[in-house]
């Protein structure tokens, strides 16, 4: 996975545009932009089209002095909350800075959206204003999940863009999700699990022993390796990398395993504190401790990517600090920078197609790993 | 909670009987027996019907001086195995260990069975043999899952029993698992949450919507208090004591949480040994650590339980050692102490008369946690 991380294309022969939502997140426009600060000084070639109050965006902008000449501000009066009901934001979302962010894509000036705004409201603006890719009948959120494997991350996906899939949206999932392992991960040909309660071919619901047969089949069309039925203790494994699911559960999934990891942190932290004694085992092993955190920190795999729309957009967590945004930054800049829009559509195209050839088109060139360095790590 | 842990009845006024199938785990028959003997010397007042090959058996027994006078043998020629699938073994099941150790409780000689076996399989022989409840329409499994309750524990349910439910199943797993929840861990108001992928009103599946409504109306019959929604990041909170879901979910969730822990501690346990600093950092960190494992321990949790059936059923980890199966056992003599079985068949009785009353019967009694002692910890 060592394929030029942080090595910028300083070349200045292409210019990535990322349009960026400044409100909306728990931390307020100063995060976000302390995080465009990060991402514009490990990559030169990436601008900012920052949607937002223009007054207070401009005051925060330029007291960063590695951002200039390197956003666009785009003025929205109004903010989308975390209490706005997605149905309500279709509705009268239009001047919102969430709005104006996607806006920027659907009119080509920006390749990539990111906000760490309300996730629903993000999905309903995005539908509404990007719409469905031909053939698609469900979007779906794709998340990065920290595992055994040598790149650290599964993807796993629907995380909660809808709350039922069927059998065909469970294919289109699968397809989908490996377009994303490809340019998002540099995994070439990625290994895909269907989510089940048990490995054996009878288990499960009825759509997904459909599903099962149709990625069996669909699999060498899709460029992708099928590896059948997996369960939730597989998810942060190595023998998948891409786990394929219903919104519903992927999203009851995603949050249990934060919550247990949340727990276990907790409780290790109380251990720690419980004594004199195990106060100062704290301070030995604090190295330990703060390699572990960084293996599993949540930032670090910041940034749920909508799949499925005619234009790419990624939610970034609403608490992400500077550190977490910059993290949604980097997967923006990489999906970017590999043209994943472009291949993602054509792949759909040629799944729809009855999946004949494949393979070739999509698979990231040599060039584009090469300057891209966003691989995650 | 500190209610007599571990304090016998030893006035040996009323013997309890468990029924133990000893074959079929991960570990054998030594493993089983083990598990018995811790449990013999913990528990004055139990006796044991163990299934299972004879020969081995009484050798295995023989050889632990406590288990003395307390252990039935029953020999079966047959054994369940981890691959056997239940429509099988619901048809050609008899005269397997399995099969006899259901068939101990449903003949009355035992009031609870116990098995490390195939749980489908041991889901399918107690539907066969015990039949559902009158009224029920989907048995539910019940496990318990480590939060931050003062009692350290959370019961779920449904963790796989079925993959399916609609709304009045759960309906019917929020009284039972309340139900579970009073006599197996103490709780005399206990308080119930519906698990979706938000906790707004309008969000998630249609049959949530309906539970929702039910629930919030039947829960003073029921002698719980609902608190709502909840979402997979609450499962460990002390915020709500019975998780309810359907068996899809609850399955993936277990397994996910589990397979979480397991990368944490594998993680951990990669780190300490990284450097010879580290592995010293370790050696003073060693209490500290063994508390935390011995928190998050999955075998102080083990044992599902089977709701909804004629009898009550225990199914204890297939990998289950000694400790494993103790806690299994002592759960099972906690739900035999509290008359576990006769409250919930009464609870689900008044649940269909509409709900009227209730409150009253159900709550264990003095005397039954007094002497129960084995109230979950």
């Amino acid at each position: 996975m060592a394929n030029g991380l942080d090595t910028p294309a300083t070349d200045g022969a292409r210019r990535i545009v990322i349009s960026v939502d400044a409100m909306g997140g728990d931390r307020g426009p100063a995060a976000v932009v302390a995080g465009l600060s990060l991402s514009a000084a490990a990559f030169a070639d990436v601008d900012f089209v920052l949607h937002g109050n223009q007054t207070e965006l401009s005051r925060l902008v330029e007291r960063e002095s590695g951002l200039a000449g390197r956003v666009t501000l785009r003025h929205a009066e109004r903010v989308v909350s975390m209490h706005d009901k997605p149905s309500q934001v279709m509705r009268h979302g239009e001047g919102t800075s969430m709005w104006s962010c996607v806006e920027s894509v659907k009119a080509g000036e920006a390749k990539v959206a990111v906000s760490c705004g309300n996730t629903g409201a993000l999905m309903a603006i995005s539908m509404l204003r990007l719409r469905k890719l031909p053939g698609i009948n469900r979007p779906a959120i794709a998340s990065l999940w920290p595992s055994r494997n040598p790149g650290g991350f599964n993807v796993m996906l629907d995380m909660g863009a809808d709350v039922k899939a069927d059998s065909g949206d469970l294919l289109q999932f699968a397809m989908m999700g490996a377009s994303y392992a490809r340019n998002g991960l540099g995994l070439t040909r990625p290994r895909v699990g269907l989510l089940n309660v048990g490995t054996e071919e009878h288990k499960g619901r009825a759509e997904l022993k459909e599903a099962h047969d149709l990625l069996g089949r669909t699999a060498e069309a899709g460029s992708f390796d099928y590896i059948g039925f997996v369960e939730g203790s597989d998810i942060p494994s190595d023998r998948v990398d891409v786990i394929v699911t219903d919104g519903f559960t992927g999203n009851v999934a995603l949050k249990t395993g934060e919550g247990t990891a949340k727990l276990i942190s907790d409780f290790l932290r109380e251990e720690f504190n419980a004594s004199v004694f195990s106060r100062l085992a704290a301070l030995f092993a604090l190295g330990t401790l703060r390699r572990l955190q960084r293996r599993m920190d949540p930032r670090r795999a910041n940034g749920g990517v909508f799949l499925g729309l005619n234009g790419t957009v990624v939610k970034s967590h609403g608490s992400a600090d500077a550190t977490g945004m910059a993290a949604a930054l980097r997967l923006a800049r990489q999906l970017a920078a590999a043209d994943f829009q472009d291949r993602l559509a054509a792949r759909v195209a040629s799944g729809i197609r009855a999946g004949q050839d494949a393979a070739a088109a999509e698979t990231p060139s040599d060039t584009a790993t090469g300057t891209g360095g966003g691989t995650k790590e």
